[in-house]
């Protein structure tokens, strides 16, 4: 279907994805007004001059007392108190939907604090960079890329419908699944790797410490920055990730270090044949997936 | 001091490595003739068609008889044969220089192979990307990269200047270190990151295999291709570096297992406030490395 115009959206946390998202359906026409709600008087205000909101305002249940469609893109950690501001102001029917990377999380915080969770459709857009903040947002950050919506069997259809179509004229591929397993997909794909970046820099930060001179950072090349790039990321958001995918997360990361102890095993019995075929498999994956999904980003 | 011209050089392994180091000291205006040496026709013949190489053979023997110097751009595994190969023809004071990934391994094969051991200088360009072949060559690689030499005391000074006179003509900023040292740094930064994203890919490829509907891999997005990217580097080559330097990669594979297992323990524990230091210690330490360091590539 295509998209229906919203008189009134009220992005809650105005950062990359927030104001991106404004701006997108803006891009497409799609939207009258748009409020902005946050704590930081200068972030909002900088949304404010660069046309990425209308207004703003420190006040969520005030923002959303005639609100069409609400907007969560705060941190996963925040959804309980967010929420819980705004249930009791939120107009009849109006569709709550979010941009969070765990959506288990998203729903039982949904069902716990909105009186009607069915209006809220949960949704992931797999979009980002390092970088955060209203001034870091772009119209285009959805192009072509994929937006996994987690509706469950109480969810309203037409909301569902409503915010899908909306994701697609943002410029996302919209794909509807069950939240646990958008979680478990994500968990292997995209938080474990982030893990895994934050633990190999701590590794290095730990021997730079006990053998200052010369620091190994200074060798550290093309590879360590693009491998490392996501170490990068906010420390509070990946907090908050991990403390509500953990279940998930503890597999992946039992898998990884499987993976790991295998890799050692090889290396300490010198087993040059092991290591090629291991390698190659990576490599072989690695490039299949570049062929095949990388260059939709 | 300025780089001393040369008459005869021999690049061994025409690759991305071995053609920029022609094409750098080409444009340095330091040579007058190049002989590429490898056993692939098609690409020698590009190497030729390019510009890198003024002929070239399959017979390295042949080729280092009139040599002054010679670059060793193999993999680590191909060391043992190729000096044994040119020891015998290789002319009085002819000077031999890699610019393989693990010094003391090219130590102890030159120690072993060559008669004249104090004329192999031993280097690394900290440079490269995932391609390969002569046609990926490219006479600004090593434009404002590091390159770390690593003599003994057996090695000849006057070669040691020369060579790093070349590499510097060649764009680099030399730096000299015992070999041991650079393994150990390079375990950490290099070799580690590519075991480990060799390992994270195929912990998702498993889980893909498993698990075929939908294929994770389509969930995987930017943070996953950057940190994955040294997983589509040459298996052979990265099974020869994890051979050659396994000590160290081992002590190194220790610690991030170590740092992983303290990840685990705090999800376990739902441990928020320690996983917030965690990543905040790793994103100071990323950071301050790109300020630092990243800028330099």
């Amino acid at each position: 279907m295509s998209a229906q115009s919203i008189g009134k959206l009220v992005i809650i946390g105005v950062g990359l994805i927030g104001g991106s998202f404004a701006l997108a359906l803006r891009r497409a026409g799609l939207v009258k007004h748009v409020t902005g709600v946050g704590r930081g008087r200068e972030n909002l205000e900088a949304a404010k001059n660069l046309g990425i909101v209308d207004d703003w305002t420190n006040d969520a249940a005030e923002a959303v007392r005639d609100a069409d469609l609400v907007l969560l893109a705060v941190p996963m950690g925040a959804y309980e108190n967010v929420l819980g501001a705004i249930d009791a102001s939120l107009p009849s029917g109006a569709i709550v939907t979010d941009a969070g990377s765990t959506k288990q999380h998203a729903l039982s915080m949904a069902k716990k604090f909105l009186s009607d969770p069915q209006y809220f459709v949960p949704a992931h857009p797999l979009a980002g960079t390092e970088r955060s903040g209203a001034d870091a947002a772009f119209a285009e950050l959805f192009d072509e890329k994929q937006c996994i919506i987690t509706p469950d069997k109480a969810t309203d259809a037409a909301a569902v419908a409503r915010v899908k179509a909306l994701w697609e004229a943002a410029g996302a591929t919209v794909l509807a699944m069950p939240a646990a397993e958008h979680d478990d997909f994500l968990a292997a794909v995209s938080h474990l790797p982030h893990l895994a970046a934050f633990a190999l820099v701590n590794a290095v930060r730990k021997e730079a410490e006990r053998n200052r001179e010369p620091d190994p950072f200074r060798f550290a090349a093309g590879g360590f920055r693009d491998f490392t790039r996501i170490a990068s990321s906010s420390p509070e958001m990946w907090r908050d990730i991990a403390l509500a995918n953990r279940e998930a997360m503890i597999v992946k990361l039992d898998a990884l270090q499987q993976e790991l102890a295998h890799v050692r095993r090889m290396l300490d019995a010198g087993d040059g044949e092991s290591l090629l075929n291991e390698f190659a498999d990576a490599k072989a994956s690695r490039d299949a997936w570049l062929e095949k999904h990388g260059g939709a980003k």
